[in-house]
């Protein structure tokens, strides 16, 4: 098949080398979709005749694509687009791929951005999962604990401080927040990350390797599933149900990881039962597997007491359970932790010394304070009150819309899944009628949940973050809802994914 | 040959099983090098006998031993320590590998920690490289831009902010700080890290894979080299001299990524020409390498006008450049930049978001309106003065009492090499007995650097960060260095390697 020539045009007075206009117009061919994977490209002496170039500056020019990995050669058939040309490649409109001077190498970074940060406008009232009252921080003590800070630093600003993290603050948490879960540790096994999901990272890098077999729950928090997606896991996804992970379904070993979260499941909100606890434990003995138990929003139980920390029960031996201050607090604060089995400590501060030296001091050292002065724990009190109230506003508003609904994971954390009447549209839908109203809530993607297998609630479940949203705004909320009842219900069993 | 049996201790009435008891004291064995890799364990048969236990039980020990790593079985011949047991084996004196529930699973981390964090007790004068000068931090103005901060903070403090970083930061550093290096750049172009550190990172994982080609200096930055070889990059060094890299002896190509630091050279010091630059520019074109420029400490030019960064020659498009406000404020901020090509920017970003979510919110608030006021540059423009002076302290001190002295940097930066003349004792030795005096100088290995080829320079380079020391202690320091004098002078090339 004769290959058509490439629409290019070289200019011989131009300061640049030919060889380099050849490979910037071809890149930029690739990179904007005109020349498509896979196209045959036009052979050497074709090209040279076409351009009135020497058949060597084509060579030069195509071994350079090849070299980037824009173009693939097969012998003895020709020069080919490249099946997966670099990333980098997939430009925005209006950039510029070779407009300067030199050119990339092909990024080999192929993950996605998780829902996390809301480039969206903001809307008057908004749902938003795993968003504390921004009205309940404490501004002034904060405030004070700062500047209390600042006064007494000597060369805490200016040079590297630990790596594994601040040792009073790791002693304010093996003191006074371990404890809260009922976990007993020393300081030397807590490690400050930036948030959890740096720790996140830190147990992946520490422990799975492409090809390593891991377990998710099912959904699960997108934060977590695409980390371990990008470092080559063979992930496995085990469903939930209104008690948390199936342990019943959970595969035989050998596993490398688990990744859950008892007492709160992220998205459904499920508690682990302490029998499923036991389970788990028993299962990840059997298989092997290291257990991440991410306790994100474990601060706030509203029904009974809090069950005991895998870690806890485990007594911190196979288990790393992973905390932040992104809801008690704030995630503007950038600050989490990870409680480590002791052999293990010093591997993962190497590592998260190698990473990024470590966390900023000052509101380390203020939260340390904040924690040890028995302030912390007076907050979270606070916010409990404040937080069940506004659920309790929530449920009893969708109750007397909807009559009896189906709404999961009310019985701790900051968020309920809402799963939607017949007579409701699916969540996306919703989401985006209530959008221009003024009104933000969320599905599982938008809410930073990853899916795996096919499941027909998924696009009729609502996540709905309540503890930022005042009560006259929840109330207001969940009338604008009930407006947009359909006429007729839809089929309950919809064939419709997410 | 008979296999000798195990000094292990088991006790039928402890509530751990007896299974769990092997396991954990062979743990304890490997662990503590009482059991050394490939030694032969006793037969099943022999140590269920010598220790009357049934049998079953110590096949299923050996086999949760050899899923754990620690053992190998090696079918007709018998069960081994493992020939690299788990690197979370080798336990500091002390620790308790198994004393409770559960094991884990081998950790995959192999990298070494580099020097930045000062485990040693801090001595009266330290010259600790890349240690700016404490009582320079502006705290009280730094107290009052937290307050006000602070004052106008709505939900910056409780949501997640943009991965990227703050975008009054981005706009203060595309402003006011790049232009500082001959850089123009977008603020789309810039994102924040959590110091430099993080930056390297982000460009390994984006761009280099295991057997990648990279290039570094030799000797270098331990934090980029460390980062590079646990990556499995093909690291290749290439000398410096007084001038920088040695741009003639880069190797041909294909090189995916190299790492250098034209300002400042580090450690040494060598301030790259333009020359060098531009050959550098021309070598990365024609190899495809990405050249991350490491601009550590390039707000100190003590001599002559700054040169271009490699950044600005180039537009912006085969290279990443890399800055911090550890040197020019302090490391405790954990706050750097990384100016990168724009078809890159997004995937950085998601790679940044997907590692912690971004850095925290309120110090980049507080950065960005010191750096938009113009008390930045004025800072800067203040301690360039301090550093210059001592700096002239410090090599009239060194040349008072040593004569003629080779000592490299002193163009920029804030710190020096200092070649030692031969009657002066090794680096290390001199760094050992000055330390008992109270001050503390650094070998390139403490300082921070990763050396490659066998040089006989390295064990006689001394590094001395001076920006910190007052310039009194700085003359006393020299004083005690002269003292160190050796009665007679050692051989002039030493085999002795570090």
């Amino acid at each position: 098949m004769p290959v058509p020539s490439l629409p290019l045009i070289v200019d011989p007075d131009s300061p640049t080398s030919l060889q380099r206009q050849i490979v910037e117009q071809i890149r930029r061919l690739v990179a904007g979709d005109a020349l498509r994977p896979e196209t045959p490209l036009p052979s050497i002496r074709r090209l040279a005749g076409d351009l009135g170039v020497a058949r060597n500056t084509v060579v030069q020019a195509y071994e350079r694509l090849i070299a980037e990995g824009y173009l693939e050669a097969r012998p003895q058939v020709g020069t080919f687009v490249a099946k997966v040309p670099p990333a980098s490649a997939r430009l925005p409109e209006g950039a510029d791929a070779g407009g300067g001077e030199g050119a990339l190498p092909a990024c080999q970074f192929q993950g996605r951005r998780h829902h996390i940060f809301p480039a969206a406008k903001r809307a008057a009232i908004d749902f938003r999962v795993g968003r504390p009252d921004p009205w309940s921080f404490p501004f002034n003590r904060w405030k004070r604990l700062l500047a209390a800070c600042l006064n007494r630093a000597s060369v805490q600003l200016t040079e590297y401080g630990d790596p594994q993290g601040l040792s009073a603050l790791r002693q304010a948490i093996a003191d006074k927040v371990a404890p809260m879960r009922g976990i007993a540790v020393e300081p030397s096994q807590v490690i400050i990350t930036v948030g959890i999901q740096e720790a996140i990272n830190l147990a992946i890098q520490a422990f799975v390797s492409p090809g390593s077999r891991v377990v998710v729950e099912d959904p699960c928090y997108q934060g977590a599933a695409y980390a371990l997606q990008r470092a080559g896991a063979m992930v496995s996804a085990v469903p939930v149900d209104d008690g948390g992970l199936r342990v019943d379904l959970l595969p035989p070993g050998p596993v490398r990881l688990i990744y859950v979260t008892p007492s709160h499941q992220y998205p459904l909100g499920g508690v682990l039962s302490l029998e499923r606890r036991r389970s788990l434990l028993e299962w990840a003995r059997a298989t092997g597997a290291l257990i991440i138990e991410d306790d994100y929003d474990g601060d706030f139980r509203h029904e009974n007491a809090p069950l005991p920390a895998l870690a806890a029960l485990d007594g911190l031996n196979s288990v790393i359970h992973m905390g932040t201050f992104s809801k008690s607090l704030g995630a503007g604060l950038r600050i989490g932790y990870m409680l480590v089995p002791k052999p293990i400590a010093a591997a993962l501060t190497d590592l998260k010394a190698l990473l990024n030296n470590g966390n900023s001091w000052l509101e380390q050292a203020a939260l340390a304070d904040y924690i040890g002065s028995g302030a912390y724990g007076e907050h979270i009190c606070e916010i409990r009150t404040l937080y069940r109230r506004r659920r309790d506003v929530l449920v009893a508003a969708i109750g007397r819309a909807f009559g009896d609904s189906d709404v999961t994971g009310c019985d701790g954390g900051m968020h309920v899944a809402w799963h939607l009447p017949p007579d409701m549209p699916d969540a996306a839908v919703l989401a985006e009628r209530l959008q221009m109203q003024g009104v933000a809530v969320y599905t599982l993607g938008t809410g930073g949940a990853a899916a795996f297998g096919p499941d027909s609630q998924w696009p009729r479940t609502l996540l709905l973050g309540y503890v930022a949203v005042a009560e006259p705004d929840i109330e207001r909320a969940v009338e604008l809802m009930a407006r947009e009842r359909l006429p007729r219900p839809r089929p309950q069993h919809s064939d419709y994914q997410i």
